[in-house]
């Protein structure tokens, strides 16, 4: 399932459209970050009260980073230089990249003013940005909101049989912990930064990696049993 | 070159927005039929007030419509009881089928309240509708442009050479006229209802079949010959 998540949304009138547009495609799950959210978003949200009602309000990007198995995040703003490890994907690309899972997915929308931070940035699993004019690439943050949705809503994904469960979030982290611990116990790399970079493209390679649960305690058992060798020896 | 027109447009801040979203994707060329247009509307424009400053303001809808080589029309409410004619094109079907057109496009979008009438859909070239919820298929005006602009701008057309050129619209209307005249100068059909629906038909052959100046002239020449012989007998 997929929610959409804005973060720190400053105009009350957008939150109502992305509530609109997100009915419009299919969509009904809001998570929202601290929002600027009044009287106003209900009337631009016109039949889609009833998903501003429901939606999720949380205080820090952090605790909506952690309602999902797996997160993407847009930018207006694309180019290597802000996204360290990976080159944005285009919507279509998304659309593919996410046709066959079935975890939770949190797809992020930035402020209005500024979009997400390169922090921020960082921590989702997949970028997405739309291909604009380079004369003015900075979007209306409900059109750009109905152009992903539009470009998802092309492909619904079937639910897979019980047995393929995507791993969730903790299932993830559990396998990032033991990468790390045993980091640790080779006390390899020695450099502290290149060690926290080593840990970063495990991270991102696990969430491209669209992993069920059963491959990631697959993965998780002979690493741990590494760890505690090394930590014996 | 493809105009996005707006029929009628109620709120000044969805012209604004309609701006924006046009620069954002390459598109500079509005065409405003009867618009409310305010200081709000420059407002929401943000860096794309010059595209409202060289907008085009025709106070008719049938003004706006000759000014194209080619029309389509766009509406949230499908179905084929709408569109007598033509089943509506999705928004990729649509870029499919423009991706060669050279000659000069108008994509109307009607009012935020009632859209685009059925009388004013039988008029278009083309159809195209964007697919949305059946629980909530009414989309906000400027989220509509964004999506169906953002469809077109992944291809854009090459010129073609000069002896290719699509037909003007001024030459698809002769060649209609000369069909008219034919039906007239035969009584066939004789029932008036049934001689207009010939007449339409023929009107979305010719809009459809993207024919170049040169295939319109070779077409009317010999209607022009056997309405000039029916008329002599």
């Amino acid at each position: 399932m997929l929610s959409v998540v804005l973060v720190e949304p400053e105009g009350p009138a957008n939150i109502g459209m992305v509530a609109r547009t997100m009915k419009n495609f299919g969509f009904s799950r809001l998570v929202l970050v601290s929002p600027n959210l009044t009287d106003e978003s209900y009337t631009y949200a016109v039949h889609a009260r009833d998903i501003l009602e429901k939606a999720v309000i949380v205080d820090t990007f952090d605790k909506a980073l952690e309602l999902f198995d797996l997160t993407v995040g847009t930018t207006g703003k694309p180019g290597r230089r802000f996204i360290p490890y990976r080159a944005p994907l285009y919507p279509w690309e998304l659309r593919e990249t996410l046709k066959d899972y079935t975890g939770e997915i949190g797809l992020f929308f930035g402020r209005e003013s500024i979009g997400l931070t390169n922090s921020e940035l960082e921590k989702f699993d997949f970028i997405v940005t739309i291909p604009t004019s380079e004369n003015y690439p900075v979007m209306n943050l409900a059109q750009a909101v109905a152009v992903i949705l539009y470009e998802l809503s092309k492909a619904r994904p079937e639910p897979l049989s019980e047995s393929l469960k995507p791993a969730t979030r903790e299932e993830k982290e559990a396998l990032v912990k033991i990468w790390i611990r045993l980091l640790e116990v080779l006390d390899y790399p020695k450099d502290e930064e290149r060690r926290e970079v080593f840990v970063k493209i495990f991270r991102k390679a696990i969430g491209k990696a669209f992993l069920y649960g059963r491959e990631v305690h697959t993965l998780i058992g002979p690493l741990r049993k590494a760890v505690k060798k090394l930590e014996e020896c």
